[in-house]
Formats: C-alpha cells, sequence, structure tokens
C-alpha cells in the first residue's frame, strides 16, 4: 500500500472550476480497482491551496490511476487553473498496516 | 470534519525510536472519539521523513487530542528525536464530504 500527496496552488479565479473538476475525478478514482483513498482538502489558511491525498493497494494500481479516462479529462481541464506546477510527495505506509483499516 | 498533516524530520539515529513510539500514538489516537484517521507515513525517497494524516470529525474532536495521555507520552519521547520542528498545516475537507467515507 502507498500514498500519494499531491500538492496544488491555484489561480485565485479558478478556485471553484478546480474544485468541480477535482470532485469529478475524486467520484471516479475511488471506484478504481485498487484505490483506498482519494481526499481532496483546501488548506485553510490559504484557500488557493489543496492537497489530494491519494492511497492506492500497489504501485501497479496507482500507476493505472495515471491511464483511465477521467484522469486524462480533469488532467487537461486543470491544466490552465495552476499558479505554480503542482507535485507530489511518495509514501510508504506505516500505520495502519492493516489493509481493513483502509 | 477537518485534517492536519503535521510533517516531521527525524535524525537518522531516531527513525526506529520515533516509528516505535508513533504507531503507540497511532494505535491509541485511532480509538478516540471523533478520530476518523491517524495515518503514519515515511516518505519514500527519504526515510527520515515522515507525515501524520491526521483526520477528526470537529475542531473540538482534535483539539482533545492534544489533551491525552497518550499524545503527552508520544510528544515527551519524540522531542529528542527532531532534527527539525515539525509543523503542520490545516485543511478543510471537499470530498469525500460523507461522515460514512472515513
Amino acid at each position: 500500500m502507498i500514498v500519494t500527496c499531491v500538492y496544488f496552488h491555484i489561480k485565485h479565479d479558478a478556485i471553484n472550476d478546480f474544485i468541480e473538476a477535482t470532485v469529478l475525478n475524486h467520484n471516479q478514482s475511488v471506484k478504481e480497482p485498487g484505490n483506498l483513498r482519494f481526499d481532496l482538502l483546501q488548506q485553510d489558511d490559504d484557500p488557493r491551496r489543496f492537497m489530494l491525498y491519494e492511497a492506492y493497494e500497489s504501485e501497479e494500481s496507482a500507476a493505472a490511476h495515471k491511464n483511465t479516462n477521467h484522469y486524462f479529462q480533469w488532467r487537461n481541464t486543470v491544466k490552465d487553473y495552476m499558479a505554480e506546477s503542482r507535485f507530489g510527495v511518495k509514501y510508504k505506509i506505516i500505520e495502519p498496516n492493516d489493509r481493513t483499516k483502509w
């Protein structure tokens, strides 16, 4: 099981559009085989900053996400919304180490 | 519902001790009323860096965590393990907005 945290800095006038597109992406991503979580968070002290908390059963299922129609559609929709390039940080999961807790 | 991400940079020779203490903290924290998640992650490309993904039902339940015995014990145990001060980032939850998905 792995987590990738993806960090976004969004143009002020694109916040609502980014949320709309990313909720659609969330709704499809949580249905992927191997997806454990796909949480969309907005930073409390700066509404232009977001994080996606993407947890998958395996490297393979995380990679498969980037080959879905909803990912391509989302990526294309949000590309002009970025104030800066997004970046991801990959993590190993220490706890919960029990698959049923995800 | 809120999430706080807490980021840690741990001294190299304290990594195993940090994990041991933080697993104990995790095991108690997930039993708190109002706790939704308390994931412990280790950065893939730098094993000295960790993140706690702390999700709670409310500001009140998140604040109550910092008044538990297991929090005090953990804080006291890990304080000398830090290579730098830890810091937290608070987030609003956009998705999943359904409590049952947590």
